[in-house]
């Protein structure tokens, strides 16, 4: 298995993060072609074209852009991103032990059409399948979430995360209630009663109900969140914004950096079926590779 | 009733601007004693007590100084401030025909408490019952959302709203499909069938489902989001950044600078109540105190 020094890992991260606000610059300046006063003449002919295909050009584009970044620079590390994979047949190339980026250009897509603020370069960087390095840029906010193993979790290069601190607070002894509760409604929108949607709706019910209601399932969080990206849901709850995150179909490429930003954090990640017995049960690491995911501030 | 002519609002929306911009830094400031490097010795103080207390505090601060400031600039107007009005008795004194100013000093307590960044000040100034001016400011991502009746909506004094221009592209045709909604589930969560809780879940997971679903009620939208503030929602709203935002219950402090700020990027903001013939029905604009809304970018 390969291994890496600390001034090895050091150049790395700080390769990511500036990989990744250039990524985060292109995504924005490509949005601004759609609302800003740059650029007038090439906004004009973009406005004819349909918005969907801007943002897969745009997707494609800074995936091209990171992936030509990295081979430049690390040849021999493995590639994976979102539009990569799609366009490939087979998972054969996921995860290995081998030293591996794990990109996503542009998550938050439908935000991004929109241009609702919660979108997001997430670069992620793997060694022996786990997450060492995690870069998250959202370029509208100007908010750079970033990590390494051992070096801690950090908003914008200058606050460590979690935020509140000195110490941090723990999980309110009666959690779930008293938690921000942080979850999507995602694609899948069957109406049928095993449909993702309805389950998924069932257990947001169960969350947000009073104690004691939905046959004592009733969670009474403090709040439920949902922004249309996961990988901004992975990041504030590294910041401890929010302080439970559940998702199921997730990708690599979505969670890949927020899990080393969430760890450096403190926070805890696994999957998210209950064990046989909940109370003796260990808590496992969630497998990157893994759809379903819990996390924890 | 009271006129006002063009310099006295150009005056009023400068003070508004200003007053909101410095109402948000000391809420930010607020919000770094309890994770910042700031005056630690002050933080460990605060540290020791209830984050909602300390929250509480902040809201009346805040609220007292932008009172104090506005009954110095204009002592001939009224106010309506969230947390005056909630130690007081009755709603004698909501909106009249007299100029008002109407304050929500923290929108997304929430969201505040555990740092979260949405969160707001909220300042709206009505005449004639009118929301006139309107300034939101959101001090953590520093974006600030302002309008005044006749010179348009605007983020950070520079950008037009909504986003999106040039023409500003129509909703859907196939509206709701394809739109973001914006909803909140709110603080009721009793677990009964009519309760409010259960009643918006069935409206979330109709604009959800798919198309042909729910009985013919699926409205297959875009994304669903939930940001914990109804003063947000209603600025991403006239941002163009969400379609349509759906709420109850909300207070004249949550909408009013909302409102024109909407209005004044060619938002539609209405009661929520569905009309007996929705194909022939004039489309009323909401009255500031009825507690249902809906609006459209």
């Amino acid at each position: 298995m390969p291994q890496l020094n600390c001034e090895e890992l050091d150049d790395i991260y700080a390769f990511a993060i500036n990989l990744g606000k250039s990524a985060g610059k292109i995504l924005l300046d490509a949005a601004k072609l759609r609302y800003g006063d740059d650029r007038p003449e090439e906004r004009a002919h973009i406005e004819k074209e349909n918005a969907v295909d801007l943002v897969t050009q745009t997707d494609e584009d800074v995936e091209a852009y990171v992936k030509s970044q990295i081979a430049q620079k690390y040849p021999s590390h493995k590639f994976i991103g979102e539009e990569t994979y799609s366009k490939g047949a087979s998972r054969d190339y996921l995860i290995n032990d081998e030293p591996t980026w794990c990109v996503d250009p542009l998550d938050g897509t439908v935000n991004y059409i929109h241009l609702f603020p919660m979108f997001c370069v997430s670069i992620g960087f793997i060694v022996n399948g786990k997450a060492t390095i995690g870069v998250i840029y959202a370029p509208f906010l100007d908010q750079l979430f970033s990590a390494c193993v051992g070096r801690g979790s950090w908003l914008n290069e200058t606050q460590p995360l979690p935020l509140v601190r000195n110490p941090v607070p723990p999980l309110p002894i009666t959690a779930p209630s008293g938690c921000i509760f942080s979850c999507e409604w995602g694609k899948d929108r069957r109406d049928r009663p095993d449909s993702n949607m309805h389950r998924k709706v069932e257990s947001f019910v169960n969350m947000a109900a009073e104690i004691g209601g939905r046959g004592g399932k009733g969670g009474m969080v403090h709040g439920v969140r949902s922004l249309g990206s996961a990988t901004m849901d992975l990041a504030y709850t590294a910041m401890g914004a929010f302080d439970i995150w559940w998702e199921g179909g997730c990708w690599e490429w979505d969670v890949a950096a927020g899990i080393c930003i969430l760890q450096e954090a403190g926070g805890l990640i696994t999957g998210a079926n209950p064990p046989e017995d909940p109370a003796t049960a260990p808590i496992e690491e969630a497998r990157l590779g893994s759809r379903l995911y819990l996390a924890i501030r």
